[in-house]
């Protein structure tokens, strides 16, 4: 079958590999869509970080560079395996994409399984990957999702993500939150909190991402920073009283100060975005705003929630996916799209059969 | 009667002002001790900070410098003002200092009026101060100590602190927790958390102070960062886990990295110093191990609660008063001995009268 694998930073191959075979406790899909993430192109353009280099093997997996590609998947089930009863070929499918070590309790129970030693993702440290005709995954990380669309169900993952950091958060309805940046976790964030009717301000440089959140109806105020002072216009938005939580999703500083002006005293500003160098921080605020800064990684039985929301029609995917492109294209277009021309892409999908 | 003036930086003067007056709803309090606290020495070394510059009056309180210095007090009711029913003359009692707008709630309901608009302090910002013979104080902010003596009941401020920054961190019994330095705030937060039963480590660079945490019974184990690794000591001591909540009590970046080390993934570290410049913060670590950094300013209704922790015998604040002066030494001595000799000073009191 046709992949995409990661040799090294820059060296993304699309190569003819085995298909996976289908053991007892597994669910074999085809793969229908796969999202590109901005932790595929860091990979691409800085890597390998997730990915475990040739010759250093990932503890749990086992495997290392070349490793399949792609993490934000959706598909159909066309086999499974001895003891998995509750899932039928046809069923569509997205992987909530985990590597963690066996002995980890990943029962409903459990609200830090994501947070384990070793722990890392399916698609990036081995256990194949969405960008690929088939994967083949434990029962555990498969969550059926009734009727939605398959592309739409390729972002349940992105989602799930935004989701754990409104939980992280404590956000709740009547509440104002200010989001930084409307890239796609900062719009997905957003439209968690609309859902949560949490009034939601958004502030981002780029014009068309700032449309993009209106035309989805997911922010109810967008904030220009090149011509606004962020922290006045939230005060203006709320009567004086500044936001009760804020997402930092940018990995931007003058971001992260802009959301500490901006909220009220006790707040919590939570912080998604993936940072390359150390922050500074300004503690005065910290402390004396009794300011909670938390951080957020991935997600922790986030999944069957948000696709929840999606089925509900409480969050809507349309808007969000701007183009679909096959495997062949991936580098070319896929990468080229994000890396250069992303102030109108938000998700581009890969279909790998096409 | 004498007090202690601040009139600018390097500026305090001990000089002959006129007694306050009692008015309705306020209480007369004869001075007994007065602590002399890290903020008082930053008045006095940078300042002015919290002390309205001469010509500039507090919004509230309508004074500015010179303002009467001291907020660490305790002292004995010599008269009450009308309405006030509830304490009597010969009554043991201490100050919680805010300087708070007329319109705030400050009802044990409100959890949060220590973070209202031009929050400042008694001893700071106007309203009189300890390090005086006598003080007039509403009654809202005066708290009954019982029999507790009164040089211990001068250090309930300051233990409010400590027992705020524990309320904020969510540390509860069994947790494990790391203190950053065991300066005075620092041996009062080992000092609270070990009345609620969590395992104490605390790092810190004094010799004397790390014999002072384990004379006074308040920290289960030492550091000593000059020679150990503070995260691999913590993981020692831990089975491998990490601590489950930490406390900054240094302002030193050195010691925010060695928390952010030492906890454990889903901890909280609670910043209670002061910071002078912006702090540099490795945002991989707050998010990948989804950490709360929480600032923590003052108290809020934490006094009654301090006061049962000293009245059951829960915290002893004897080992931590190390010295008493009179007021014409305040400068001389006092200040000299926290700015110079400050390995061996814990807790300098001051009594106006002598
Ligand atoms: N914590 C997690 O589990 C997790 C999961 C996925 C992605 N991430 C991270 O989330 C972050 C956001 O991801 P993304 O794909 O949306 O990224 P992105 O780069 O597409 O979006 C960032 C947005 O910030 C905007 N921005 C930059 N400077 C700004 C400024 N000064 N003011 C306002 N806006 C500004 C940009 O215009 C852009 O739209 C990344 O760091 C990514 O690595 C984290
Ligand atoms: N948040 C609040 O409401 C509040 C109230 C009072 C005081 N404070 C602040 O709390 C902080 C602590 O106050 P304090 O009076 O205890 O101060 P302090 O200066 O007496 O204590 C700091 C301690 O940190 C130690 N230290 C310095 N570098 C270290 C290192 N690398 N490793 C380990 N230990 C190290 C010092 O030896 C010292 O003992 C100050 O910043 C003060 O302004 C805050």
């Amino acid at each position: 079958m046709k992949a995409a694998r990661y040799y090294d930073r820059g060296d993304i191959r699309i190569e003819d590999i085995a298909e996976p075979t289908v053991q007892p406790g597994t669910v074999g899909i085809d793969v229908a869509y796969c999202g590109i993430c901005g932790t595929d192109l860091h990979e691409y353009l800085d890597g390998p970080i997730f990915v475990p280099p040739a010759g250093q093997p990932h503890p749990v997996s086992g495997e290392s560079a070349p490793v399949t590609l792609g993490h934000e998947m959706s598909g159909v089930v066309y086999a499974v395996g001895e003891g998995v009863e509750d899932l039928k070929p046809g069923d569509r499918v997205v992987v909530e994409p985990y590597i963690l070590r066996p002995e980890v309790d990943t029962g409903p129970d459990n609200s830090a399984y994501h947070l384990s030693p070793d722990m890392n993702f399916i698609g990036l440290a081995g256990h194949g990957g969405g960008l690929a005709e088939k994967i083949v995954v434990e029962r555990r990380w498969v969550h059926p999702v009734g009727d939605i669309p398959l592309d739409e169900a390729a972002l349940i993952e992105p989602l799930s993500v935004a989701y754990h950091a409104f939980e992280r958060s404590g956000a709740k309805a009547g509440d104002f939150a200010l989001v930084g940046g409307a890239g796609p976790i900062g719009l997905l964030t957003c439209a968690v909190l609309k859902a949560m009717d949490v009034e939601v301000a958004v502030t981002e440089l780029s014009r068309l991402r700032r449309q993009k959140a209106l035309d989805a109806g997911v922010a109810d105020h967008v904030i220009d920073p090149a011509v606004s002072d962020v922290a006045a216009e939230v005060r203006r938005l709320t009567d004086g009283r500044g936001a009760d939580v804020a997402f930092e999703a940018t990995s931007v500083n003058v971001v992260l100060d802009a959301l500490f002006d901006a909220v009220r005293p006790g707040a919590v500003i939570t912080v998604i975005s993936i940072w390359g160098k150390p922050a500074s921080l300004d503690m005065q605020k910290l402390v004396l705003k009794e300011v909670d800064l938390r951080g957020t990684i991935a997600y922790v039985n986030s999944h069957p929630k948000t696709i929840e929301l999606v089925r509900e029609g409480r969050v809507d995917l349309k808007p969000f996916i701007t183009r679909t492109i096959g495997l062949d294209a991936l580098v070319s277009e896929g990468f080229d799209t994000l890396i250069h021309h992303n102030e109108t892409a938000v998700k581009v999908l890969v279909d790998p059969r096409s």
